[in-house]
């Protein structure tokens, strides 16, 4: 019985109170110059709490046992106070309370579980809704990326024409099912009509040319105009990656709506219409949003998660993991496989090394770079109209990647063709080197060709496609549509490693008595794979731009299936973060998380100042004294006018203001709703009543009205830190604890205290950043 | 000049101090009622601490002027008192004053780095010395490995007779060089002469087959009696693997000379005997011993790691997740390469979550056996013959291994050739099918083939091994001699697996037309890979045995090469974990731990009681009152007395005996270097002298010898908690930010002290297990 009631109490913390109850610290008091035996009362009597012992030694002491029995009546009425221990929109939640009030509910769980095979069905059901929630939300996310995929792909091609056959049909599906077309010819087929076909009747010629020329930008628009309207009249949620905001909610912050059911809806229609309208972004990112919302929406089926805040951050964050890293990848999202012939050579490590130079600068000037636009676009006018920039964005975009073959393709496809060896079957450009070209041979083993006009074409379209997604990408980020940034930075990157690879290749081949190609390239021989470096060139700048490393050499091996390739890739995202890292240290998330104000601590940067927690803490010098409360002398009406007057979280509760010695910590948002509570429930509570935090009522006069109780709302065990304690140890605790509010004290009393955001605006001061740029509580 | 002085004093949390005491504490006691203004003094001269506020407040409130300056003049003598927070053999280390101490050093360099080319040098080396610690430490070790490896193998054919052309050629080598060799008879040669061709001239008959026999166990004995022999002559601490005592050491745990140069080299060389001694034993965890051993020798080089017992642990990690993981694996150690022809089939997971319910059995069976057998070892007089156990285990293991060729083989070799899919070049007897026997036509692709009576007796002797190999290993994990489990464990597994793999395969053959086979096993067709078992078994086992399962899965791909198996290989691990998990959550590394008693707190282990911080400090009940030191009124005879009448490792720091208010904490070892640097370096300080932990020397009369200041060893910042707080959060702080001790308050008086031991011993009692166990402090 006592652990139900334990558990009904708003949150664990509380729950311990009455078993703390039954010493007293007033009594402590009086033993003046003896080290305390706090251990007089039977440990039986501790653990049985209130019920039995009701002339515990605090009532006695101040000779009110009348109010104290009175307690006890209302100790039994008491009832969980609803809405207690919830959060309000954009608070950071406390992680211990949240974790603490888990392995309550467990263990009411497991000590129910003997009773009845109801309850043991019910344990199990628990035990397995980790599983269960996890599981719904892989295959729900992961049909909604099929989905997505399938829709854009189809909605692309539309700009190009539509498939007569069967409207519903893309390009290549509508190739397919005709048994005209050979193999060297895939994608021509009489079924599929480009518009120009379709609207003057041929297909080609200049007008047809401009005609397709219009239709493609007229698709574009049109795509992009619907994204951003319905993110904008539907879901202002869903525009962006939204990998900054998960990560501030993964961390502890409360963002009602955020992965929701409405952002999910909308993120994954306007997903659809972002990507088919040629924008230079890309559907990771958004796809992890739509993700988390699917594991948020789950996690309500089950009172485990739906009731806890930090429960549910552990689905959000399986979900998270499950659509970056993909562990049971089917073929379908393996999106770049690609299998090499040859080994990689110790010399090849050069350029290899360089590409990861070229990532980590890319990364460092484009995270500056477009950091500086989406700034500019909060802070001017121009920020207000975002159909117009994502319109005038789309229209550029569409204008300029038309007639170049390699930005007017689907990215997805270009750094597919980048990765891929150059083999019999390969028709690309990329490709055409002399042997296959003059015809007196049929295509040899030996890729290491000299290259044709063909390749140089194809090298210079490549040139000014790189300068084109470089600017493009800069601009589009950050837009109000979804967007995501793999597909582009890796685009860039493939574009930049296939440009050097084929550069190393025909430097192999006209200087083969080089010393470094000599001892490796034999003449004839197998020996550059301008695909691999492509694959390289992508991993580092996808590593200059997030600042991932080890996880991302995860993600390059889970999208390309290529593990011998290891070194290479260590050596070129390693050295893209270390020259990334010198221009700054935060990934583009951060500097995202960083631009919004959000409340994000973040685990990787160090804390090197050596300020002490005196100089952080609040109140500072010329501020007015710390709002506290004292733990039995206050009204019903001045403790209302503390909370009106304020607007901090909490306040801490002292013992009395004479000796600021602390007791506990209350939140103002409990206090709030537990008086209401008192008031519409319990008789008797009027402004004058007393409101005490102890576990006995304070003597009273005959005549006063009925005391108001709010022991249970009383977290008694907050954090404190001396005021000499350094910040970087501080900060560590917040940290790792997940801590929202820490009290300071210096020599046993109360002198200020310190928040998460007192952290990060010091944090910011320290960088030389705007210290009021860090919002939300 | 004040950052060099700040990083001198001993560590870095006391470096604040002078930061801190600008201000004091005793003038706000007279501020009674009012909320505290803590920063009446300007913020400039809190910077620059002692030196530019000679009058400062508490000198001034106590009219002691001349205390004071002397006290100045004090300060600047003060040098860094050698030895101060270093830690003593067997005491856990306090990981918030490493890390702390490190950024001190840190920031040090940092700050000085601009000054000249030769600090910026010096910065750069310190940047870069981690990595070459790694890179150094992983080429030492795997250099290492690869000796122990050859020389292991050598001496393990020696058990069976010699190469006469070539002494320190192993059988494999010599007759490799052997030109007269066939490759299906490759493993014999006229060169290689076993002990009965050498002695008796004769290779077949009964006579020579004894021969041999008596050599094997000749042989199996001397190198088992060296083995223990060097182990407890010259390192006591290089039996066993090791594991447990490095995962006590990584979580901060002072073992000397565990990761020492005579445990390397004695190390190296009794694994070597102890693997060719034929034992049931592996080498994988003495190898991580070992690189952890270069790890740390390593460090040794480089004042970052060899000054911070955090930052040593860094290294030792770092030596421990390259040797467990071995991500740049070369071709050698990935053990046990195999390529399979065939997918797996949906209805195969169910064997294989049979081999994951076997694996879990025989990890608890396993755990439970071997922990009560150790258990009996150390308390009864069994354990006191140590070599007489290692040698009498050896005789048997010899005398049973030998006549079953499952045993008597290399078991990596035995795990190779279980793992192996039966391919046309296979010889093994696993592979005899009907097909091969009757001559009448060759191999052909279809595995799937009645088995024959070569098969059979094959499967016969496996079970006879897999029985020996289960008793066995209980009662040689343990011994003193290096000792590793995966190997063992691995084989016990794919034992198992590949009897499970063969009985599934002949099932389909002869049940065809089964639901089950019939959908996916066509006559004739590739169906069932009987190595593919071995390898679920294998690491089921492993599973089953370590509790680990992500890790896990990650080392039996870096060991196979088989990443298209990951949903097989997941499924038998995660049911042999739970399955395990039913029997007990300890792995057997962590088993082992608590039977030695080392003070580890594990991350995984949920503390789960409602307990509060109270119940678990100290004093108890009927303790003597804890010992605590007041701030300015304790004579050095007083200090000593204390010192030598308790053996606590610290002493809290309280304002008076009176007020009980906490000031700070001072650890003993200081305290007693403190005590004898002063009287050895400073005159006048007398049994009788003054000793203060306050910024200031309280006035004393002028005929009062010299007062001893002890500031600097004063920890200013130590954690409390109150003695409401849920001891679910104090076993959570302690985890997550490594502390040593922690203090409890009650409304800010010192209530009680709450040690890492306390903890451990308490979580043990509240396991019902003996709380006398936990040793060390």
């Amino acid at each position: 019985m006592e652990s139900e009631q334990l558990y009904q109490r708003g949150y664990c913390r509380n729950s311990y109170n009455s078993i703390a109850s039954a010493s007293s610290d007033e009594e402590l008091l009086d033993g003046a110059g003896v080290i305390m035996d706090f251990h007089t009362t039977e440990d039986d009597n501790l653990l049985d709490g209130d019920a039995t012992s009701p002339g515990s030694n605090y009532a006695m002491s101040n000779g009110g046992g009348a109010a104290s029995s009175s307690t006890h009546l209302l100790d039994f009425l008491e009832e969980p106070i609803p809405g207690v221990g919830t959060y309000d929109d954009f608070h950071t939640i406390d992680w211990v309370r949240e974790k603490c009030k888990d392995r309550e509910r467990h263990r009411k769980i497991n000590s129910k579980k003997k009773e009845s095979a109801w309850e043991f069905t019910k344990s199990l059901y628990d035990a397995w809704s980790g599983w269960l929630v996890v599981t719904l939300t892989g295959l729900a996310s992961g049909a909604l990326a099929g989905l997505i995929d399938i829709a854009a792909d189809w909605m692309n091609d539309l700009k190009e024409g539509v498939c007569l056959s069967a409207m519903w049909f893309n390009h290549e599906q509508c190739c397919w099912t005709s048994n005209e077309t050979t193999f060297a010819e895939r994608d021509k087929c009489p079924q599929w009509k480009s518009w120009a076909e379709l609207i003057l009747g041929q297909a080609e010629g200049p007008g047809s040319y401009i005609m397709n020329y219009f239709m493609y930008i007229y698709w574009a628009l049109s795509f992009a105009f619907l994204a951003v309207c319905l993110v904008k009249v539907f879901a202002p949620y869903a525009c962006g990656s939204g990998i900054p905001e998960i990560k501030t909610i993964l961390s502890g912050f409360i963002i009602r709506g955020y992965l929701g059911k409405w952002t999910l809806m909308i993120k994954t229609i306007t997903l659809v219409l972002a990507v088919a309208s040629g924008l230079s972004l890309g559907k990771e990112g958004p796809l992890v949003h739509v993700a988390c919302c699917c594991g948020n929406i789950f996690s309500y089926l089950f009172p485990k998660y739906s009731k806890n805040e930090a429960k549910k951050r552990e689905v959000t964050l399986a979900a998270f993991v499950l659509r970056s890293i993909n562990p049971f990848g089917n073929s379908r999202l393996v999106l770049f496989y690609v299998e090499y012939h040859t080994p990689w050579y110790l010399f090849e490590l050069i350029p290899f090394i360089l590409l990861g130079v070229f990532g980590g600068l890319w990364g460092a000037f484009f995270i500056r770079a477009n950091i500086a636009w989406c700034r500019r676009r909060k802070s001017t006018r121009f920020g207000k109209y975002p159909v117009l920039e994502v319109i005038l964005v789309a229209a550029i975009t569409a204008i300029v990647a038309f007639p170049n073959p390699y930005t007017r393709q689907n990215t997805s496809e270009l750094i597919k063709e980048l990765f891929t060896d150059c083999g019999p079957l390969e028709t690309s450009q990329l490709c055409k080197y002399r042997s296959q070209m003059n015809g007196s041979k049929a295509f040899t083993d030996d890729p290491n060709q000299p290259a044709e006009p063909g390749v140089y074409s194809a090298m210079w379209q490549l040139c000014l496609a790189l300068i084109f997604k470089i600017i493009m990408t800069i601009f589009t980020f950050g837009l109000k549509v979804p967007s995501g940034l793999f597909i582009p930075s890796m685009a860039i990157g493939a574009i930049a490693g296939r440009i050097v690879g084929i550069a190393v290749e025909q430097l192999a081949y006209y200087h083969h008595d080089w010393f470094l190609f000599k001892e490796w390239c034999e003449v004839g021989a197998d020996c550059i794979t301008p695909g691999l470096y492509a694959m390289v060139g992508a991993a580092a700048c996808l590593g200059g731009v997030t600042r991932m490393t080890v996880s991302l050499v995860v993600i390059v091996f889970e999208l390309t299936g290529g593990l011998e390739y290891i070194v290479p890739l260590m050596a070129a995202v390693m050295t893209s973060k270390w020259v990334g890292d010198a221009f700054g240290r935060e990934g583009i998330y951060e500097a995202h998380i960083r631009l919004n104000g959000y409340p994000f601590l973040d685990a990787k940067e160090e804390f090197t100042h050596t300020t002490l927690a005196r100089e952080v803490m609040r109140p500072r010098r010329n501020d007015p004294p710390l709002a506290v409360l004292t733990q039995d002398d206050l009204t019903v009406e001045e403790l209302q006018s503390v909370i009106n007057e304020t607007s901090y979280n909490g306040f801490p509760v002292i013992v009395s203001k004479e000796s600021q010695r602390l007791v506990g910590f209350a939140l103002r948002r409990d206090i709030t709703i537990a008086i209401e509570n008192a008031r519409r429930k319990q008789e008797g509570i009027l402004l004058n009543s007393r409101v005490y935090f102890t576990q006995h009522a304070p003597s009273l006069p005959a005549d006063s009205p009925r005391p108001l109780k709010l022991r249970s709302i009383l977290d008694m065990s907050p954090f404190t830190v001396t005021d000499h304690t350094p910040m970087e140890i501080v900060v560590d605790i917040f940290r790792k604890l997940g801590l929202r509010q820490c009290l300071v004290t210096h020599n046993g009393r109360l002198l200020g205290i310190i928040t998460k955001k007192d952290i990060l605006r010091h944090m910011a001061q320290m960088a030389n950043q705007d210290p009021e740029s860090i919002m939300f509580n």
